[in-house]
């Protein structure tokens, strides 16, 4: 954990955006699997976690802006849980660590809640994406609707980075970052992508962490969210490894890299590898307070367009092609999101309460459709900066057929590339008063 | 999966149990860590997996009992997921894995079970641990009333174990085998428990598996739930350790052995692991049809309380001891429990309704309290067998402020091992036609 005052500056400066009312924050509990006694891994809730700090399973807590007064929920722990459990805390030693002063039993959160305890106020809460989550809210108030007030000044606060949080972002890209250099150095014709995933997860281990999302580990990066491992690499694959781990504070890393499998690059994978490339630093050198994200990834769309043009892929004017979205049959996502306690940070308050805001709607254009994160960035925002180039078997027939965008695209000069596969690569990028900066030591590109 | 006709035939057993009615089967969905893009490691619901095979998250299955249709309920793929996700299946091909004929989109199950579609009918389904599940069945049915006829027919059916069921399990042993192996081989002094569990993953990783519940590798085996691994193993340690892996068709193997680090057992922890491994042979021998199973686990308390009066850390006639439930200072826990697709089978059930039917009551007395397991035992079924001896200095120190037992109990001699640690041995036992079989390749102990 942080220092408590760190923790109490930032309920403080919530409670100052904040009217009247009562704002709860559930802490995360521990899912079963398949019974109660076995249970997956433990996460802690995000907000709760980025107001309390802790890390540990079954509490609550509660801020009442009216009186200034804050509780946090948790167990009292009796002798059997003492018996059964190791390193059973304390409620008060950890409340003083959340810079919390009063506790209370988390039996006691319904009645604490209930009408006739807090007759006629208003119970803020946040959206939930676990169902144990939504349930318990129900059953603690009887509703389930969450606080736009409260959501929106939570993601105000949250977007804009402190000192403490970039360090902790940069120390996670650090440990990853040696993660990928062992993956790279395992990527030898031969082996399977579920050997080098398991080789990575065992650094992750020994690195005394976890992984931020399920890694990607392929030699189909094509496939966009490929979660499958097994493969056995051949020589000039194009191995494509998108992974992130957790810092000390649940702080999320998020690269991705693109290597060759035992040799380097062929000379059509140079090309196509060097203006994803361009593309990535084109749209990094864009990144500054005032631009939306938006216009971010149009940089990085027309900085591809552009390349695929040179490369015969494509033709036309690069601008008109991407006002139409002909380049989405190439990168058929968006250029990035928000990180930070969640590799797609808060995306559980809704993907476009986070990306775009009040005042812009998300497009409808294929591509254009996944980008996550459009609206003005600001200072202090940490973003992903991710373009890629994909051959997509399915996608390139289908548009073919249609004779979609046939203007822009070259399907003679595509099919020569159909089973090339595809390349991302990824950065983390903060955005600082006057510009960005790529976060963490560099991983090698 | 097994062959279609396993899973028509499970179906064809359980339809001649029941009644009337439409019984709705839910498969698992992916589960939210944070947020919706970003889930846990899948886990299919167990009895979906037992009568319909698929391991694949996003399906349910409706078995008519009136018209003897089977429909499976999943999802058709549209371009879009198969550019974003790869091997996508197609749901015909699905059901005929599963011997189900007819198929229809998951998103039409609301509307089929609906009053309007199915007037005056009944739906039976299994209750739920996962809240998802619990809200979905709310959602599908406006209720959530648990089937206690559906409930037992399935106990009935899955408490037996088939062939091809024991040969999984046993396969799942016999690989957890080498992982015990490399375990005891690295358990030197200096190194950490983690480095040990780190290891142990990435074994059963490369394996092509996963633990079936969250392994315990502790030297303070005295805590009977240990889930931390920050410990470094000194000479002369005890390291219990246990875990269990699945099998390919998901059937849970659950061991435990405890080992000395470095070198041989000191005299005084090879006296006390010889009564462990005593009441595990007493109890095994127990096991047959028509025993009850609170008979298997007095068994092993008789066999530790004797042991340990011949060390003198108990006194006393052993029957009486045993009675009043002296021994539990040392054996607080139950025999253990059945194992099968779950390893506490069926669990999500209620542990009452699989431990114990409606004939026998759990008794209150510490330590028999927590016996999971004490109905009648029969031919197929599969029990872990798992004495252990403990000295939990928290439980000693209550017991004898309280003066608890102290006609059965030599305090004094407690106190010199009050740094003792804890050893349990623990090994999954087939009730056969006329006693009982010890499964897999025996892991030394």
């Amino acid at each position: 954990m942080f220092e408590p005052k760190i923790y109490k500056d930032r309920r403080v400066k919530l409670t100052n955006k904040l009217g009247k009312g009562i704002v709860l924050f559930l802490g995360n509990s521990l899912l079963p699997i398949d019974y109660k006694a076995n249970t997956y891994p433990f996460n802690q809730d995000d907000s709760f976690r980025y107001y309390f700090g802790i890390n540990e399973p079954g509490f609550a807590a509660v801020m009442d802006l009216d009186t200034g007064d804050e509780i946090l929920f948790g167990k009292e722990h009796s002798i059997n849980d003492k018996i059964w459990s190791r390193d059973l805390y304390e409620l008060p030693e950890v409340a003083e660590l959340s810079g919390v002063c009063k506790t209370k039993n988390i039996s006691e959160l319904k009645s604490f809640l209930s009408k006739g305890k807090q007759p006629n106020r208003l119970v803020h809460h946040v959206s939930y994406d676990r169902a144990d989550n939504k349930c318990l809210i129900n059953e603690l108030l009887g509703s389930y609707t969450a606080s736009i007030k409260l959501t929106k000044a939570i993601i105000e606060q949250r977007s804009a980075k402190s000192e403490e949080e970039i360090f902790e972002i940069e120390e996670a890209i650090s440990t990853a970052g040696t993660i990928f250099k062992i993956a790279k150095s395992s990527a030898i014709p031969g082996i399977k992508e579920s050997d080098i995933l398991n080789r990575m997860l065992y650094e992750t281990a020994m690195a005394e962490t976890k992984p931020s999302f399920q890694p990607i580990v392929t030699v189909h990066g094509e496939t966009l969210h490929n979660d499958t491992y097994n493969n056995t690499l051949k020589k000039n694959d194009l191995l494509l490894i998108d992974f992130g781990i957790y810092s000390k504070e649940g702080y999320c890393s998020d690269n991705t890299r693109t290597y060759s499998v035992g040799e380097d690059f062929l000379p059509e994978q140079k090309d196509i590898y060097s203006l994803v490339l361009q593309a990535q630093l084109d749209a990094i050198s864009a990144v500054r307070p005032g631009i939306r994200n938006l216009d971010v990834h149009k940089r990085a769309c027309l900085s591809i367009t552009e390349g695929l043009i040179n490369l015969k892929i494509m033709k036309g004017n690069p601008h008109d092609a991407v006002e139409t979205g002909a380049h989405a049959l190439f990168f058929p996502h968006g250029i990035g999101h928000m990180l930070g306690l969640n590799t797609h940070d808060m995306e559980s308050f809704g993907e476009d309460l986070i990306g775009y805001g009040k005042e812009m709607e998300r497009s409808s254009q294929f591509g254009l459709s996944s980008l996550r994160l459009a609206r003005e960035l600001k200072e202090g925002f940490v973003i992903t900066i991710e373009p890629g180039i994909y051959f997509i078997p399915q996608l390139i027939d289908l548009w073919e057929s249609e004779g979609k965008h046939k203007d822009f695209i070259n399907y003679d000069k595509v099919a020569k590339f159909r089973n090339f596969g595809g390349i991302r690569i990824e950065d983390d990028v903060l955005v600082t008063n006057s510009g960005s900066r790529v976060l963490g030591k560099p991983i090698p590109k």
